[in-house]
């Protein structure tokens, strides 16, 4: 029992005959098997992203800069590192479009290609690239377990003793490299004794709260009530909840911030019952090039995720994500602090320093 | 196409042999069969009942009374009326408590009763109250039709040209006798060409919203989009929605409404967003025994209902209502005219009267 006792979503490894692999539980498989997939080529690691194998905005982040180590590792065949570069600008694009609403991949990516760009300035081989960008993967796991440890001790701070949380979605270790976000507030203020029960919301339709985050926290040991989506409205009514935590796929810099559909009406009613309404997600997550949350892209999934048996003459709308306007949010807590929506700005200026 | 190729959820046959037969819908079969099942006996009826073969507060009242006619019909053995009515009410607490907060069971099941002791006062005989029973229940079929049709007029009247309404569950003809509910006010204003599309939540746990309204709009002919329930929120704030309308299980002397789990929820969401927030239901719904709706017993269901596969350590909470207070809903739409919540007392009134 225990964090300690949870997978790690997403590591490196050696493939046999050397090649690199990239080692993801396949998420798909939660809560009924615990399985891992060695990912060997960006094709492989696009449709893991797609297809949601690999899932969570933390985690895709790290899984879109790993698409471009595993290019370059296993199945370029530049001779130098400039080529290897515009091999790696060429489907750059295409594993930062596989899922349009968290910018963490675009910013994995990009990070990605930095750091090739720069290695290629100093003149090493393909081959040293390749072992670089590997290198750096490696460092952003670790980099983004660090954050989430932070994210949780600030987070925790905001929790009094008893509290009930409830979350929506998956925020969890699963959704990041290790510990998670909205579940590393909880983790770490459960280590605390802080937390008497968390309330995870199904989330439909692809129930990341029901297999992933209900898996999750009894796996860690942590109490833990699975409702429907529906179910959060009058769980609030009756007093049961003390504060909702969720995670985030962007946040503008107004504070308007994207995060798994139905958290938005979760933030309305957090409101109207005068519970705290938090955001927990780290820097990566923040997209200071948009104003407000009417210009993030609102990724849309195909229907049978909502029904394999559609009848005849309906239409299905099945958004992945909605907007929570930056007014809904009590507070925004990344791994430089707690802050208020309004000033989110200053996270990210922390974050250039 | 139209409302009139909806199937009868529930009606009165005679089987092979001449015993009586209620001849209901079996919905639990649906959208993928449309598959009718005789209930020849109490029991199968109060099985019925709470497994969900049948559902929808106004059938479920016609179903307890059907269940008190098919045992004075095919059981009893009682050799006079007196007898008959005193077996009838033995049983008659277990039909009632098949399924606890739609207070039309109880109704059904009573009006049954009063009907059974008002002609043994008048010393028929057994076989004579038995027809007398089946006779009134075919008398609540065609009652309940004329209700939902009388509500439809009212509700339509609330909506104007173009009115896209959001609805949950499903208070549709399936719920009920014949033409439903709040889909009964849909029905009604689509044939006056109000009508421009009806969300329809999926209605989690069950799904009575994916598998029934969903399917009931199509084969009416209706626009429909399924939305899961946690994206209405975001369809209110993307202004496609003109006015949510839900059925309801029990209304309280105060205005104060039980209804499917996620009804709650969503009245406060259109608050939130200035929509009407529109209750249809027939009298037999009302509960003015209850001063409020805390004093509503809320059923709570099966784990098994909301996932097969519970991950170890994680408790289930399936309640299977909620209730919204009274000043959250617009209206309550009933058979005899349109009421504030606060005045529900006099539609009561004028059923008495």
């Amino acid at each position: 029992m225990g964090v300690e006792n949870l997978p790690r979503s997403i590591a490196l490894a050696r493939a046999d005959g050397g090649a690199l692999a990239v080692r993801i539980v396949d998420q798909r498989r939660l809560p009924e098997s615990l399985v891992y997939r060695d990912v060997m080529t960006c094709e492989e690691m696009i449709e893991a992203i797609q297809t949601l194998a690999v899932r969570g905005a933390p985690a895709i982040g790290v899984s879109g800069a790993a698409a471009l180590a595993l290019y370059a590792a296993n199945e370029s065949e530049a001779t130098s590192s400039a080529c290897l570069v515009s091999e790696l600008e060429t489907i750059a694009s295409s594993v930062s479009s596989a899922r349009p609403t968290a910018v963490n991949l675009a910013w994995g990516v990009e990070r990605a290609l930095s750091c090739a760009r720069e290695a290629a300035c100093e003149s090493v081989s393909a081959r040293d690239v390749a072992k670089l960008l590997a290198g750096d993967v490696q460092a952003m796991i670790e980099e983004d377990e660090a954050a989430n440890r932070a994210i949780g001790m600030y987070g925790a701070a905001l929790l009094g003793r008893g509290s009930r949380v409830l979350t929506h979605c998956n925020a969890g270790s699963l959704a990041t490299a290790f510990y998670g976000t909205a579940l590393g507030v909880v983790y770490s203020a459960f280590e605390q004794g802080k937390i008497e029960r968390v309330y995870a919301d199904e989330t439909r339709p692809v129930g990341q709260g029901a297999r992933l985050t209900a898996w999750e926290l009894g796996r860690a040991g942590v109490p833990c009530t699975l409702i429907c989506d529906s179910m959060a409205a009058s769980v609030m009514a009756a007093g049961k909840i003390d504060a909702v935590i969720v995670g985030a796929d962007r946040i503008c810099a107004n504070g308007d911030t994207a995060n798994k559909i139905g958290t938005y009406g979760l933030a309305v009613l957090a409101r109207h019952h005068g519970i705290p309404f938090y955001v927990a997600a780290p820097a990566s997550t923040l997209d200071m090039a948009l104003s407000c949350g009417a210009e993030i892209p609102i990724e849309e999934r195909d229907p049978s995720e909502v029904s394999p048996c559609i009848p005849e003459g309906v239409s299905v709308y099945n958004p992945a994500f909605d907007v929570t306007p930056a007014e809904l949010i009590s507070s925004i807590v990344t791994e430089r602090g707690v802050f208020a929506p309004s000033s989110i700005m200053e996270a990210d200026r922390a974050c250039s320093e």
